[in-house]
């Protein structure tokens, strides 16, 4: 299995290692020192050595921090885990809303008259240490370094991952690494830069045609990269990782030792009118330090020509789409077979990754699974665990949110089912979701417009019916890579015009707190829209292809809501579904998806 | 009549008056004047004595403005005026297509070794000065102040408007202007600051309660203002125009001559901690000067709670758009009861003109109506001359934009209307346009959210189509105040919420260049969305309450396009046009609306 089941939060081994960790601030004269939940390549995952906050205070989530004080030790959460941090950590550990409670504001509580507050400068990025010091200084706090006090006190902590990097074929990379490299290069020299340094995992694996194997879920090798603009690469990993890969990387890329990263950095910034680019939103503090003066917070020079993918990744995310509709439907198809009551949430975890498993491209779950029914279907980023996990029963629905990390892509898809006979009201709340998922997959739109300006299409639906959902309608999927990807999404907050080739999900959703939650994920991909007769001839207009196919659960939806335009949608979607993947699924499974996906 | 038809551009007379002003920057050394199409207000409309830009180079659009060198002069002029610059200046004028050339790199290309560039600086706000001296010095340009050059060689201009201002009763402001000013007194207070300069005219009547009639279709008397955190009002305006008014504005009211605003304000600044807010992208330069370090640029204050309609300002929109809607519906029988070719777009204009002038309260059109028809409804910002006077043949469609300054609100409603028999693309065309209205007209949505993030809604239906248009869904408008109102707008470039009580424009639209043109304009006011039986308990949300009342022409709605939610929604709005409407019309109109009105 990628996903364990295991209550990992043991509150009682908080308090000793507290306890350890102030034994060190006093030896060190500190008031205080900060555990992110981040490593130095500022990614939504960490590796094991890198769970300081969850090793420290109990507290397992995928975001927050911890600010321990002489006396007090707050843990910042923000509105997903108010609940969860409660069980998860003991009584000397205070919870602290965030970002309703800013870090800055919580300290001048706490020590009014300023104080010496440390952190470790390869975990925090160079913008959140800016504006921390903006704020804490004028109050007199000192705002100092150090090495890593949990690291001191952590006698058991895990190695660093060492996994072996592995090469992406040009097939699925579809443009030479030596080519991005020439492109980037030359995007550096019309800046008048001389380099970039480029910390993220992602971004290296996309640039040199690599993928690697150190985080959960994610295929990438933890390293660093120096980016040239005479066209060549530095890349700090350890060789154990880079075994065999000399030829794949090509003569453009020097590997050297991730210990020599900061004196390489030091180098750049010699030259009195140095200029060095890198994203000050995930750049170490320790690295900018380097770079000083030379620092240009001009941004991952990799993020936008990742986002948009070229079309030898798109045919790979819409092969491994395909693979996946298949598992998915195998699932959805044994699921209908059991009936009420007999199931649990992880027995359908077990079962879906079992036949993704039957793919050999598959490398890893992009995820954890969510898999959530009745009142923990309305938990957005619900994590089902042997304690959590409950039984499917009549009149329930079950949110199952998924995705593979296939060698061709990466797939993320969520259907919600019925168990039994759900309520009306539910069937309802199914139908608005849907028809949310259709308005923006039927969308076309005049290119210029980014995530913010189109989002409510999405959201409209539920609108008129006085609902909405507490989360963003999409996020940027990789190719092969992070299933969450920047700087593509479809929300309120992002001002990134959507480009031809950039991959999203569309997923609305609908939580009734205690009661049930809906949500419908497909991943489409930006192209050009169809030309139609009607088209303005002056207008470059974009549309969305769909890279998801599975079926979405007829029993949920009340017809009669739906438009004639929604109808055909579906209908066509379905037929699609039944065309693409019917083909790849065992008879009993055909079977079934010819009902599932007939029209309505 | 409010209007005229004349053409007022008489290219001939420009090249002796730019020869007259380049005598003067002989004289005074100077390489450059700007003059901008502005007063000191930085209004839409200006007076005639401000109408400098006309008068030197014969462009009469509502936007631009020239830099004249001592060898070239440029005319600066958006998109809407590239033809029509053409046709109004003289070859000694050069139209500069703006913004794509801006001013800083067109000057640097005039004038590579730098130069003295003048302005005057009561019509230049404090920020596009800030910018274009950012943008200019490093070129080694000087910036410059002088008195207006046009003013110098301008023998006949026209004197200051000096119309009589009046008080708007507490009937239909609603509240105070006591009170408004002891509110936003206060909120000085809570910003430290110890004064705000207000400049733009319809603030200051909105806060003093007061109309007045310098500018057309604008019902505001030219003036200044400070407000003092103490809770009084220094009113600068001409004492001919305060007549009478005495006892309404009160005793936290002192008038002043505008003559002594620059002292005032400078005595403002004394204190050294003297802090003073103003509107920079209104507040001209030369006030600017006199604040110094005390200036702040917290906004106009009145800006937001003169946009936020109070109860009796919508209840007297709501009664004037009752009113206008029935000249409106005579105008439009009228119309019907026409053969195609016999009636001009002056025609229309002047009848609709009379009818609204038989309501007493009417005190003047709110802006030059739009009559344009066939290819001249397809220029967004027509304005009809007894040389461009069309005949509205059959088969033609006619938009006709308009609106009304009544006593207790300001109106503005567009309506395309069929002549004859119009092709079947126009009635497809029109009923996407009349799609993307009702959508907006539908939406609820949830408190928070801006223009930017819904005005998707209303393009949605044309964009499926592969069309879209290139203005805003809609702006503010003020009550008995200015049509177009700040800062609510439905546009990609708004990012102020929504709040209760804002009164916008829905206006989608489709053009086809040297063909046709199609606008739908009804007002809206934000309010607070009905309670449904479905709607989360926990969330504000908002929606739309429609003002306008008048038929949209059925022929041309190609029935079978619409939605039933759609359709439902025309039908109970023209149900309410019947019923709101039909009790103050003629019986002739009366019988044309039932039918026109009737359920599709």
């Amino acid at each position: 299995m990628y996903q364990s089941f295991d209550v990992t939060a043991r509150p009682e081994q908080g308090p000793p290692r507290l306890a350890a960790l102030r034994a060190e601030l006093a030896q060190d004269g500190l008031d205080g020192f900060l555990i992110p939940r981040a490593d130095a390549h500022q990614g939504e995952y960490v590796a094991p050595r890198d769970e300081r906050l969850a090793w420290l205070t109990g507290f397992t989530g995928s975001a927050g921090f911890c600010a321990a004080l002489r006396d007090v030790a707050g843990v910042f959460i923000d509105g997903r885990y108010r609940t969860q941090v409660k069980q998860q950590v003991a009584a000397d550990y205070t919870p602290v809303p965030w970002p309703d409670v800013q870090l800055a504001d919580w300290l001048k509580d706490q020590l009014p008259k300023g104080g010496r507050i440390a952190y470790d400068p390869w975990l925090h990025a160079t913008s959140q240490i800016q504006s921390l010091e903006k704020q804490l200084s004028p109050h007199g706090f000192a705002f100092v370094q150090t090495d890593n006090l949990v690291d001191r006190i952590w006698q058991d902590q895990p190695a660093p991952p060492m996994q072996p990097a592995f090469a992406h074929p040009l097939e699925y990379a579809g443009t030479a690494a030596a080519d991005k490299i020439a492109t980037l290069a030359q995007d550096l020299r019309d800046l008048g830069q001389s380099a970039a340094v480029i910390t993220l995992p992602d971004s290296i694996m996309w640039l040199l045609n690599i993928r690697g194997s150190d985080i959960a879920h994610n295929p990438v090798a933890h390293g660093f990269a120096i980016l040239h603009a005479e066209g060549r690469v530095d890349l700090f990993m350890a060789k154990a990782k880079l075994d065999g890969l000399a030829d794949h990387l090509g003569a453009q890329v020097t590997c050297h030792d991730p210990a020599d990263f900061l004196s390489h950095v030091a180098a750049l910034a010699k030259p009195a009118d140095a200029k060095v680019g890198a994203d000050l939103t995930t750049l170490p503090q320790i690295v900018a330090d380097q770079l000083g003066q030379a620092l240009v917070g001009s941004g991952d020079p990799c993020a936008l020509p990742k986002a948009r993918k070229c079309a030898a990744e798109i045919d790979g995310s819409a092969a491994a789409h395909l693979r996946d509709g298949a598992a998915v439907v195998e699932t959805l198809a044994w699921l209908d077979a059991q009936a009420p009551g007999t199931l649990s949430e992880i027995d359908v975890v077990k079962h879906l990754e079992a036949e993704r498993a039957k793919d050999p491209s598959l490398r890893d779950i992009s995820f954890d699974t969510i898999s959530g029914t009745g009142p923990n279907g309305a938990i957005m980023h619900y994590r089902v665990s042997e304690e959590s996990n409950a039984t499917l029963e009549d009149g329930h629905l079950l949110v199952l949110d998924s995705g593979g990390q296939y060698l061709d892509g990466t797939t993320d898809i969520t259907r919600t089912i019925a168990i039994g006979t759900p309520p009306q009201e539910a069937r309802e709340a199914y139908t608005r979701v849907l028809q949310g998922m259709i308005a923006m997959s039927r969308l076309i739109w005049p290119k210029g417009l980014a995530g913010r300006d189109i989002e409510a299409v999405g959201r409209m639906p539920l609108w008129l019916a006085g609902q909405d959902f507490n989360h963003g309608l999409g996020h940027g999927v990789g190719a092969f890579l992070s299933v969450h990807e920047g700087p593509q999404r479809l929300s309120r907050v992002s001002h990134v015009p959507l480009e031809e080739g950039m991959i999203l999900s569309n997923e609305p959703g609908y939580y009734r707190e205690g009661a049930f939650g809906i949500r419908l994920e497909n991943l489409v991909v930006v192209s050009p829209a169809a030309n139609q007769p009607t088209s303005d001839p002056e207008r470059d207009m974009l549309a969305w292809r769909t890279l998801t196919f599975a079926p979405l659960d007829r029993r949920l939806i009340v017809t009669e809501m739906l438009s004639r335009d929604e109808r055909d949608w579906l209908d066509s979607y379905h037929a699609d579904v039944a065309a693409k993947i019917g083909p790849n699924v065992t008879k009993a499974a055909k079977v079934w998806l010819d009902a599932a996906a007939a029209p309505l």
